[in-house]
């Protein structure tokens, strides 16, 4: 059984703004390591178990030169472009078209282990043991498998998985069967779901033979199986119209609901390391060191009786002096050609400066 | 009668960082109209009642090619260095001195109109009759004077005059004897200025025949008397390195200190054109037109859901993308190499920032 890893990597970001542009997303930011992009972390995390040559980025056409040049540790090869966004379902499906044609493999040879570029992970090892359990759960029961985060706050921003009995008491990693998947819950709810104890977080990572994969969506969308089979052949015989026209023609729908919601069965392998889906500012807050007065900074700011604050010198103290006094849960955030300012309470807010950016017709920002 | 009119700037502009910097003070800032310099606006407000060939600017040397780069309006000898800093009674001694070695006058033949470059004079015709009482009081009376702004605020931040009993009962522009100088007061104290109509802040501009500055300083401070005639005769001898010695020579003080206070009689022409210091950033709230919002923005920043707050985009659009979301009475200001960011109420603690960037030693701040 050949495995390979799969990096989703198509996301725009436009949360992180100034820092995250169009050809700069989130995970290009070393937002979770001051060494490494998020994306490099992904790959390293990765390597002990899947070797970076078996290992794939899925990406927008736009990003395949920034990636490339971010020096992720991969065969440049190995940064492919989907012809068009077609989300998640589209990109997993021309991910498993792409590897059945490299390794020339009907599917049945081939597990992807689908992981993500844009979220935190802390204990590497705990999840390389975690994935281990995962690929072993999705090559042993020909079965669609993912990964439940235990629950670390009533989180109002993640999907959950309702996995109620185990499949195998007592295991160190258990795996479940996987019951309902919900999607982000008001406030009284993530409360219930955390205290129930059989809730998780919905971590976007997926694992499976591409025989089940295949099989699963030939019940679920079964033209979505017929495109991957012809993109693969297209793929193997080089023919890359067909494999774009092909593309093309795919609806834009997400994994979960175009596969993992209608499968027959899913597993749940249990997460238990750190785990943040860094969705914006505010969640530097709670991966990053902090200074005694509960700030998060980077890039050396002046910072003069602020508190709870997080001052993000993108330029860095040598082209750009950032000075904050007085303030308390502020977001600062510089580059050099922009500034955001906002309290931590309206950090999903950065969306109306970037779209009064577009609206103003500013290019690339 | 000669007039010229000197303009001292030789501010340091640290409250404004970090648009003002050492080598682009206030005075050099447009902070007042969106076309001038401030100092070119003291220029340009002068020069119906003084041409601009006999207005001087004294100011340190490293502001000298500064000054003359922005384009003040005045011939470039105009523009005169000091040797050192040796405050507002220094930089008055040679101006004088150089007003007396230019014109080849012992001082009786000429008046001197001394005006600020860092302040916002609403008016400028108001302005130019009250500067010409000043001049026709200081030239028929051989006084000192200076100019009382009637005060609009119980502001705590300036210095007061008193003056009681008018000159010229029923004047447009009345003159008075000046009673007292007083320094910053308190609060409670500000009100009752306010409120006693006696009192005046002190604008910190003065109009003399340098014959009676001479005359006053031999009073006060002879030995700054006799420095400023050993200037006067170096000066035209081409005896730089007398002038030097002599200037480095004096104590740092302020001409208030040094003369106003102790001068036998000093006038005061009452000021009624709108004046403010624009001593720190919060001054433009008093100064500058404000949106819906009551915001004051410069360089077309985005604000959104942001209200009474100082957004100073320097850069410019084109090259800063500044965004704020959320925010009340706040300042947010930015250069291409600097952010600053701080509540309205702590305006002055910009200082803070300034001294930390120098404790690092980063040059130039």
């Amino acid at each position: 059984m050949q495995r390979i890893g799969i990096i989703m990597a198509g996301g725009s970001g436009e949360r992180f703004w100034p820092v995250s542009r169009k050809h700069r997303p989130k995970q290009l930011l070393k937002l979770t390591s001051p060494d490494e992009t998020m994306l490099g972390e992904s790959v390293s995390r990765l390597a002990p178990l899947i070797p970076p040559e078996h290992v794939y980025v899925v990406t927008g056409e736009h990003l395949v030169e920034p990636i490339r040049e971010a020096g992720v540790g991969l065969p440049e090869g190995n940064v492919i472009a989907e012809p068009a966004k077609r989300n998640t379902a589209g990109a997993l499906a021309y991910a498993a078209a792409h590897a059945m044609a490299a390794y020339n493999d009907d599917g049945s040879g081939l597990t992807m282990a689908v992981v993500t570029a844009d979220h935190l992970i802390g204990n590497p090892s705990r999840f390389r043991a975690t994935v281990e359990t995962a690929l072993e759960q999705a090559e042993t029961r020909d079965a669609l498998v993912t990964l439940g985060v235990v629950p670390a706050r009533p989180e109002t921003g993640y999907g959950y998985i309702c996995a109620v009995a185990p499949l195998d008491e007592g295991a160190d990693i258990p795996a479940y069967e996987v019951a309902e998947f919900l999607e982000k819950p008001d406030e009284e709810r993530a409360r219930q779901f955390v205290e129930s104890g059989s809730y998780y977080w919905n971590s976007g990572m997926f694992f499976w033979k591409i025989s089940a994969f295949l099989a699963e969506l030939e019940h679920a969308r079964p033209h979505l199986a017929e495109a991957t089979r012809t993109m693969a052949d297209a793929m193997a015989k080089g023919d890359d119209a067909l494999v774009r026209r092909t593309f093309e023609a795919l609806e834009d729908i997400s994994i979960d609901y175009a596969l993992m919601e209608q499968a027959r069965e899913v597993i749940m392998v249990r997460a238990d390391f750190p785990w943040d889906d860094v969705g914006a500012w505010t969640a530097l807050d709670r991966t990053q060191p902090k200074d005694e007065q509960g700030n998060v900074a980077a890039g050396d700011p002046v910072l003069a009786d602020t508190r709870n604050s997080i001052v993000f010198n993108d330029a860095g103290a040598g082209k750009m002096a950032v000075g904050v006094v007085g303030m308390d849960d502020v977001i600062v955030v510089a580059t050099e050609d922009a500034v955001l300012v906002m309290p931590k309470d309206r950090a999903q807010d950065v969306r109306k400066v970037v779209q009064a950016l577009k609206d103003r017709q500013a290019p690339q920002r």
